[in-house]
């Protein structure tokens, strides 16, 4: 089988390299050959460690997408639009199987990407776009197939659990870590597609349309990222037995299909909780297998190239499946539920000063939106200082939620418009 | 595509209902539909909570498997030998294909087997066989196809893992929790299997096999129960900073490979150590993804029955993969490395009475094997009184620590033989 590899990165390089270092085993796994012919990169001469010689050598991505003696073209330049789109269009166009790990082209264009391999006769496969090295796509789509599921959710990105993880165990602020994760190499020089959510909500909405059988409907997910994440908020979050981590959830429920990537608390009891540093974790709920918990690495050289090649295997092996499970024509319509319409547990942190009544005052908010407390939790202060009202609230929904928060902002002795946390008691 | 379900206890019923109830899912998923055709038990009065009208009901087994009208013949028998062999036997000779749950079956016939569906051309799966309704085989045979793989491990048999728990959360020793677990189900009349490693023994016969490329060997696991764990030494790992429990862990070693069962000291730090009560969990270290985790549940009729339908599912829609991953005339030889070669940590405990100079006699007995201890740990005693002295010792071979503790347990002051207990530093 002949490969075109698309992108000479840390990732494409580091692909190029298990093909030639895991050859013989690859081959006896998947009971042909699998060689690399042709490479795409702008830059010929650059040293990438790794032997490029005897590989025709593409500077045009597209034109060896269409025309390279090749079966397969492994997608690994990125972005949702662009060469990597056109690129694999032209793969499609031109009958060739594509493996990608492109999560902002599956999200954005995942079906129309689907339909075109389905009508081309093709494979398009993607195992690498979500949580790296971890066989989630093959879990769900195979492993699973006997469940109805009713939801998957996760740690989808590593750099704000990375983040989150260093802010818990070292006392830190939010902008110290990113700082420092910065200086490592564990944040991107402009982190905003990171902690901002939407990489992990590109990734939700694939896992949704996997796990569903839905088109992938990107453009619903509800993103809040982790910058408004405070190292006061990771310290209640303890005293209360939770712990603070982004996650992007997808569910069925009884308005359609909920998709959120938000600061969660979760109970330092659950096993996503233990879920520490870069590591991504996916858990999966089926009417048949109860919990499923994948954890492993989401990023790097090795992780993506272990999915890329596990997916250029399958290929190898004759393994072509739908795209997202089930064909294009039997995805059903994404029926996104509203935010407002989810229902959950809630954390709220109010910054006030000393003033008669005030709990009172925020009792009283709560009642009249029918929202009841599950705890209170503020230690002592001075008078006339600013202090933390922390409370938990039992599950409501959170239109209520946003009226109660509207409120309680407005309430004389409350400083500044409160924090909301979702709690999620898995 | 006809299914003939061979055996129908609660697993054997649980799947019928399954492709009953998510017969249309099943469909779109597969591309075709999956039909029961034909169920044999020997009661077929017997109401099993699933209609069964409309199959061929045959009390004969091993006749269905040779004459019902079925692509493939699911075994959910059991046992070794016996019914179950004769069955798979049957269905691969007549040119079905086969989906078993049976670990014993597939632990200690595997590679025979594995040769005669090649031989017929029909495909075994047994995905239920290890950790119920986590999708390690097709994870290892499959998504991490890309990968070398240096070590798999686990927490294989829920009994156990639950017995370690409630021994550690609630106080207890072995024998009371048994005969509860026992009471509410969590153990069978005649633990044995379970509780002296057998079980997982054969799960990790099958991990090995598909993680290596080596025939099945069964024959050469290492085994030891979790019997002898005393609630003595689960205080003590506390202590240390450890969790008790019952892996099997199988890695390539410079000897050969390594297959072993039995008690361990894991950090609790280390994902693993927080999988708790009936949940199994699966590590397998590759070259390229490095460390990943699969947990979930390990059996019962629906974590089963998932594993079996996603494996009928694969047959459904054309996937037929070697039994191992590789073709048989590719499995090398088992090469198993002996347990006195197992190089690594360990922590002993000794039960002593106050003796001048008995430090001073068991340090020279590590120092004449050149065995260094890490960490040393003895409260306070009267005189006269036995106490418990432990020691954790740095990585050594264990042909060492046979003769360390042959030598400490003569000596004088030392009440019994000392306890050895494993530590896996994950």
């Amino acid at each position: 089988m002949k490969i075109a590899v698309a992108g000479l990165g840390t990732v494409g390089a580091g692909t190029v390299k298990v093909l030639q270092d895991n050859a013989d085993l690859l081959s006896s796994r998947s009971g042909r050959s699998i060689q690399v012919t042709a490479v795409s990169a702008r830059d010929k001469s650059r040293d990438r460690g790794v032997p490029l010689d005897g590989y025709a050598f593409f500077e045009d991505a597209v034109e060896m997408a269409a025309k390279a003696d090749a079966d397969v073209v492994v997608e690994l330049i990125g972005g949702e639009n662009g060469v990597a789109k056109d690129v694999v269009e032209a793969a499609i166009k031109s009958g060739k199987h594509v493996v990608t790990a492109n999560k902002a082209l599956v999200a954005h264009h995942g079906t129309a990407l689907a339909n075109a391999a389905e009508q081309a006769g093709v494979t398009l496969n993607y195992e690498a776009a979500v949580a790296g090295g971890i066989p989630v796509i093959k879990s769900l789509r195979e492993g699973l197939a006997g469940n109805k599921l009713s939801s998957v959710y996760g740690i989808l990105n590593g750099t704000c659990n990375y983040i989150l993880s260093r802010m818990r165990n070292e006392g830190l602020d939010f902008a110290e870590v990113l700082d420092d994760a910065q200086r490592l190499g564990f944040a991107e020089a402009d982190p905003s597609f990171d902690i901002d959510g939407v990489d992990a909500a590109h990734k939700l909405a694939i896992l949704a349309s996997v796990a569903f059988g839905r088109n992938v409907d990107f453009g619903s997910v509800y993103i809040e990222g982790i910058r408004q994440v405070s190292q006061l908020d990771i310290q209640f979050a303890e005293e209360l037995g939770y712990r603070i981590k982004l996650l992007g959830i997808a569910a069925e429920t009884d308005h359609g299909i909920e998709q959120r990537v938000h600061p969660c608390m979760v109970p330092d009891s659950a096993p996503i909780a233990s879920v520490e540093d870069v590591f991504n974790a996916v858990v999966a709920e089926g009417d048949q297998v109860g919990t499923l918990m994948l954890e492993g690495r989401g990023a790097g050289a090795g992780p993506t190239a272990s999915a890329v090649v596990g997916d250029l295997v399958d290929i190898a092996r004759g393994i072509s499946l739908p795209t997202f499970g089930i064909p294009v024509g039997d995805l059903r319509a994404a029926e996104p539920a509203s935010m407002d319409r989810h229902f959950g547990a809630y954390y709220i942190r109010l910054t006030v000063i000393d003033e008669p009544g005030l709990v009172a005052d925020v009792a009283a908010v709560l009642r009249d939106n029918d929202v009841s407390m599950e705890s209170i939790l503020q230690h002592g202060r001075d008078p006339g200082e600013q202090v933390s009202l922390v409370m938990t609230l039992h599950e409501t929904e959170e239109l209520r939620m946003v009226s109660v928060v509207d409120a309680i902002a407005d309430l004389k002795g409350v400083v500044e418009r409160p924090v909301m946390i979702r709690i999620e008691d898995f």
